[in-house]
């Protein structure tokens, strides 16, 4: 089969399929289910935060036109008059040097307006003395100086992680319009796999892809469904094809995308009228990843070769599920880093590996899995990331500057060593 | 209340709560629930990678020594005797100048010992002819070039990542020996606090500390329960905290650890005859944070002020949770960044603030949360990494070199460049 095929630039491919991605659609879910989704709708601030003027110390509160004349060598005294425990107030109207005890947290009373921390007094028997004035508001935190009722605190699209769990309680906001996850259907193709259960025979080997895409989808936070193909040949599988577009929002399929002589996928998105964004990359592993699209749904086409599998996911499919799923800020973080070993061998296209990362003294080090194949099994089972060297001329050596992606921080650190 | 506390260090507070944690317990899960867990017991390979020599290429398999006179001005000519799919074999004995046509994938008959690729071949009426000599194993996979059978390819407390789950597919383990997952008590002190459902009363404000705790527990793949304090007083509260130690693995509180009149948290640990790791930590904000040990089980007492909270989490309760949980890698990466913005106020001690992290080719941009009060709630809800100050006398301004914790990279990048 000949196919034409001409190699697109990784920037052209990576624009094509993330331009015009539709959302799926919105849902509600509770808050203690939002982590880890994107909000559906701007979030307006129903209130002032801090919604009233509070007390950013433990202390005193005071009027504080009576710290004026307070300095040195003369300490002015106060009289503790009412305890304003966090979660109370008082409408206790102070007297000239009269103080509240208040807490952290606590509202100020309107008769007071400025706050002394308990380490800038000293106690006497119904209260203390200060050796300084204090002006007004400080250590106070003012009512509506973080954000005013109104104000937009969220754009639709924003990331749900922890800190804005905490904004949506804030604000009492138990039910969360966020955007559904998009549904994908997986789909391995070639006589040569088994299941993973399944005893091995000669000649075949065990699916890996299938579960390694699978866990990828779980680590965007993507639901999926795996399909199985009874044959490898054109009508059964366009059929199966057909059956999962109209279940899912989106088919990856492995496999059966190279110019090999029982690669099908080619005919199955002529057939389906699907529109091919394109079907071969300027990047190694994995030129032949294809990418067509049928209306709204996507048809992955991923190399079978699971290097190739795993940095075309990375590369394609991530940003379009984060798309899909309403994110703004799709990519996964590209950072630079320090090449871990010796590749000497030039390649005139960019390489995207899967690479193990380490965090030394700030500097992330890279070391790409599979070149060494003595251990070439190890070190893709602990790739956390993906390295990417660009193609050229020449070779690359231990220490080099290079970029990659960082596609998970749970497989963090060894050790934990700050400057202080 | 008097305390008598010592600030130690942000190193020795992290070492004492890091030191001597012991991992729960071993479950047994299937391969596709594996994925973010940590495994409980070296793997060994229970076979050769590839466990057949194969074609790494789409091509002929031919004998070596029938190339050896080939040149571009004397073509070689080989007869195509027999077709070899990925999935199959033969054992067809190749007689002098015979070919097998052989996909990617597909066992290399024991008669072929080279593969030559299509690219390399001009086509003949039943064959094809090449233009130089091949060597013994061009273009194929040797049985066991990337691990024999009984390597130790995974030690207990690797990571499972997508990686790893492929790698567990190609050795079959379908059912995989995993530690489990600590079970957390969450619960939240002080009377200023409403639940996230209530209507708002005078002095008060919703908690949003629970609600954050859980996701960060969340995003480090550890369960929870969220308790609830009939009443903040001695009593009560210690008969909580007694159940929660009954029921869980440890306890994450938030608020009642300052020196405030109304925290009863260090009372409690004193009644437990809880071992206090530490009570004060030479950092900003949290350095109330106090760590307890029972036995086994962990008590956070984490500040009730929120950013003090998440950084405590961060610092503390993530790589204990991680370690409890068998990592080897407990730690989120630190890694190099530059200040987005500019803190002038010196402060002597190290600062750990919530911060919006951009990656902008290839350097991280941290902007503290909070610090331009105006804009705090958005700057919050948006921070997704802990950006590191250190303490001193002097400030820090835009530009300066820091270093950040990198707490997630689902909240990615906007864009994807990379040199090619």
């Amino acid at each position: 089969m000949s196919l034409g095929r001409t190699p697109i630039h990784i920037h052209d491919a990576v624009n094509s399929v993330t331009k015009n991605v539709n959302v799926i659609d919105k849902e509600t879910v509770q808050l203690s289910e939002s982590h880890g989704r994107f909000i559906a709708s701007d979030l307006v601030a129903t209130m002032d935060v801090p919604i009233f003027t509070k007390s950013a110390m433990d202390g005193f509160a005071i009027r504080s036109e009576d710290s004026i004349e307070a300095s040195r060598d003369n300490r002015v005294a106060f009289t503790v008059v009412v305890e304003v425990p966090a979660g109370s107030s008082s409408d206790y109207e102070l007297k000239p040097f009269e103080a509240f005890r208040i807490m952290t947290g606590a509202e100020i009373p309107e008769s007071a307006d400025t706050v002394v921390m308990f380490e800038q007094t000293k106690e006497t028997d119904d209260g203390f003395t200060i050796r300084r004035p204090f002006e007004k508001n400080e250590n106070i935190a003012i009512q509506g100086e973080e954000c005013k009722k109104g104000d937009v605190i969220l754009t639709a699209g924003s990331y749900v992680n922890p800190g804005t769990v905490a904004t949506l309680a804030t604000f009492g906001i138990s039910k969360v319009d966020v955007y559904k996850k998009p549904l994908v259907g997986i789909l391995s193709t070639g006589n040569e796999l088994l299941d993973v259960d399944d005893e091995l025979e000669r000649g075949k080997i065990r699916n890996s892809n299938t579960p390694m895409v699978a866990a990828q989808l779980e680590r965007v936070g993507v639901d999926y469904t795996i399909y199985k193909l009874e044959k490898d040949e054109l009508e059964s599988l366009y059929n199966k094809v057909k059956v999962i577009l109209e279940e899912t929002d989106a088919l990856i399929t492995t496999g059966g995308v190279s110019v090999g002589d029982y690669d099908l996928l080619p005919a199955i998105y002529e057939q389906l009228g699907a529109e091919v964004l394109f079907n071969k990359v300027a990047m190694r592993p994995g030129s032949v990843t294809t990418v067509a699209k049928l209306g709204n749904k996507y048809l992955f086409g991923l190399s079978g070769n699971p290097s190739a599998c795993y940095s075309g996911f990375e590369l394609f499919v991530r940003p379009v599920m984060n798309l899909m799923t309403g994110s703004q800020r799709p990519f996964a973080p590209i950072i630079d880093a320090t090449l871990a070993g010796d590749f000497t061998k030039p390649n005139p296209f960019t390489r995207f590996l899967r690479a193990e990362l380490n965090f030394v003294n700030g500097v992330i080090e890279a070391r790409p899995a599979g070149f060494n194949k003595s251990n070439a099994v190890t070190s893709i089972a602990e790739s956390n990331g993906v390295v990417i060297l660009p193609g050229g001329t020449r070779g690359f050596t231990t220490g080099d500057k290079v970029k990659v992606m960082l596609t998970d921080v749970v497989g963090g650190a060894v050790d934990f060593v700050v400057e202080t």
